[in-house]
């Protein structure tokens, strides 16, 4: 195992990148870094993917208006207030060349891309810190006292936030929009947003479709457990979501993407199913893992949780022993501006990967019982 | 089967939009319109993709630096001459927002992307007309002369061309770059070289890499006959291949590209034998066409024939006609810029597939065998 690969860039190398690097080791590989939905799509979907698959990938898919006017029917909006892109990606690096003209504030620790982008691009980036202390919650008051004097002409706000996953009610976003209605944008980031289960209806698209300088940002590859595919959209007024349609590449959605778009209207049970399994994991990962002293877990609404590690422990050099011992994937945030090498996030995963996960963490603390794992291993494997 | 859905714009329906009309019929479809590859990937490539379709959708794509690098092992090119993209549709959009900043020309009929992007932005567009009267072959110095006398910024080359197929020895595109070292930008378009068989070498990617202001356009989509998956390159002088990469969206790529990107190093072959296969059908159904006295068939070395019918022929009701009754899915040209709808664009069919739409346009220009040719399909079924 090479740990260079690890060392390259703000983001973590792509599981194929590191399962090419395992080689069969890799077949074992338990991902706690990558956001998925261990329960979406189904296998009943992913079997029916495949069997399209040949046709699929032959032919062109349609153009992103097609496939977005079937997702407005599915989600219950206006085609007008949307924009359908490859990944969420692509609508930050489109918007910060459209509408980001001169600075952008961010709370951090954040999505490296919210940093990032803005930075290769020239733009003043007013980094907001949120603090230990606090939990890393956010508090709009200190947040908006902060744009207003750094004088900051777009904010953003992820709901809930990358990397511990905090939560803001939908009136306090609301609040936060309507006092800056002055900006040249407001951008709240709803990637994660579906796993909210703190209150029915978090979302704000519907109150960005009728403001003046509203963007809400969706990721159907964060929600659905999908990221290879890339897709995700905007929803704004109908004149910035026109400008943006107007503006990204014809056919930037691949046909999988349309497939899945069009597989999601008969799906929706077993997507919200999902998300009830999922809350429920995290609930019982975040108490088990709490049980461990060396470790504090911070509260959230996301499909990850924020680890933090006790003193003693170096985060990279658990990440290495966790994936060369125990071929479990975690991702130390040491790359992440207002993190340190000392917190990881863990992507909620069910019981059996969590109880994989805390007998490695033990062993880790207690390098004596490692013989004695294995050999209970072994023996799990003969029986 | 509602034929508005043909109407709409510039470009034909996607293979989904009418499968999912056609619905049970759509199985039985034989499409003429997109330009495959019917021998890539083999089927044993396609088994290996649903196998592990999972695992490659549920993880983020590697950046496009690193699929990018291993692209440019397989292929024999420096990685930093290149840049990857979501289809070659998004290198067309970020060129015409960095690269082209007053006029393009362009010989007509062309790949609609690249009259209607620029003028999208408002530039001019500089169309240069290919002559039925020629065979619609290219003249480089009528065309330089033509660029010379608009005084283009920027000048467009595909080779071959779309929808004809007409080819352009290598020397004399190079003789073209050379001729227009003064422009801001040259682009060759080669989305569809692969399918050359007239000389060995006919990319000029290598000759574009050390030459301050040519870009070459590939289509991996395009070459591999994977449309759906959405992946182009450019290769150009680390300066400028350099801005590009820079410039597009981190993550550009899904991890379906990232894949194949990975598989092709071990199917050269396989590869290099479909393009020999769809030459020789390429022959084969020109004559086969040819001896229909309703058809002049352009010479063509891409995987699509460019067809005019005979003065008695309509094309649009020939393509409703031949959707309608025979599942068979042509192209016609009367939506494209410099073409009318006597031009149908036929895409390259193994020799069964061919026979079938030859049966099926004599019996259109002789209705009174329409109910012999039935009989005989269903005698054929029930054997």
């Amino acid at each position: 195992m090479d740990a260079g690969l690890f060392q390259q860039t703000a983001h973590s190398p792509s599981y194929f990148e590191l399962a090419r690097r395992l080689g069969d080791g890799g077949r074992q590989l338990v991902d706690f870094c990558i956001p998925c939905n261990p329960y979406f799509p189904t296998p009943e979907m992913f079997d029916e993917l495949s069997r399209n698959l040949e046709a699929v990938l032959k032919f062109y898919p349609s153009d992103a208006d097609t496939i977005a006017a079937q997702l407005a029917r599915v989600l219950g909006l206006n085609p007008a207030t949307m924009a359908m892109s490859n990944g969420s990606t692509e609508l930050i690096t489109w918007m910060d060349h459209l509408w980001f003209t001169e600075s952008v504030a961010i709370p951090i620790p954040t999505f490296g891309r919210w940093t990032d982008q803005p930075m290769e691009t020239g733009k003043r980036v007013d980094m907001f810190p949120l603090r230990e202390i606090d939990g890393f919650r956010l508090n709009v008051d200190h947040y908006l006292r902060f744009i207003r004097a750094r004088r900051s002409k777009v904010a953003v706000l992820c709901n809930p936030n990358n990397p511990d996953g905090g939560y803001l009610p939908r009136r306090e976003v609301i609040r936060f929009m309507d006092e800056l209605a002055d900006l040249d944008l407001v951008v709240i980031d709803e990637s994660f947003i579906d796993f909210v289960d703190a209150e029915r209806d978090p979302s704000v698209a519907m109150d960005a479709a009728i403001r003046p300088n509203v963007v809400v940002l969706k990721s159907l590859g964060k929600n659905f457990g999908l990221h290879g595919i890339r897709f995700g959209y905007l929803v704004a007024n109908p004149g910035l979501a026109g400008t943006m349609r107007r503006t990204l590449p014809k056919w930037n959605l691949n046909s999988l993407a349309e497939t899945v778009v069009y597989m999601l209207a008969e799906h929706g049970a077993e997507y919200r199913e999902s998300l009830r399994l999922l809350a429920r994991d995290r609930y019982t990962m975040g108490m088990h893992l709490a049980q461990l002293p060396e470790l504090t877990v911070y509260s959230s609404q996301a499909n990850f949780l924020l680890v933090k590690l006790s003193a003693a422990i170096d985060g990279t050099e658990l990440r290495d022993y966790l994936i060369s011992r125990h071929q479990l994937f975690i991702r130390e945030c040491g790359n992440k501006l207002g993190m340190s090498n000392r917190f990881v996030r863990l992507v909620v995963r069910p019981q059996q990967d969590v109880a994989r996960l805390v007998s490695a963490m033990h062993a880790y603390s207690h390098p004596q019982w490692e013989d004695e794992l294995a050999l209970r291993r072994n023996a799990a494997r003969s029986a």
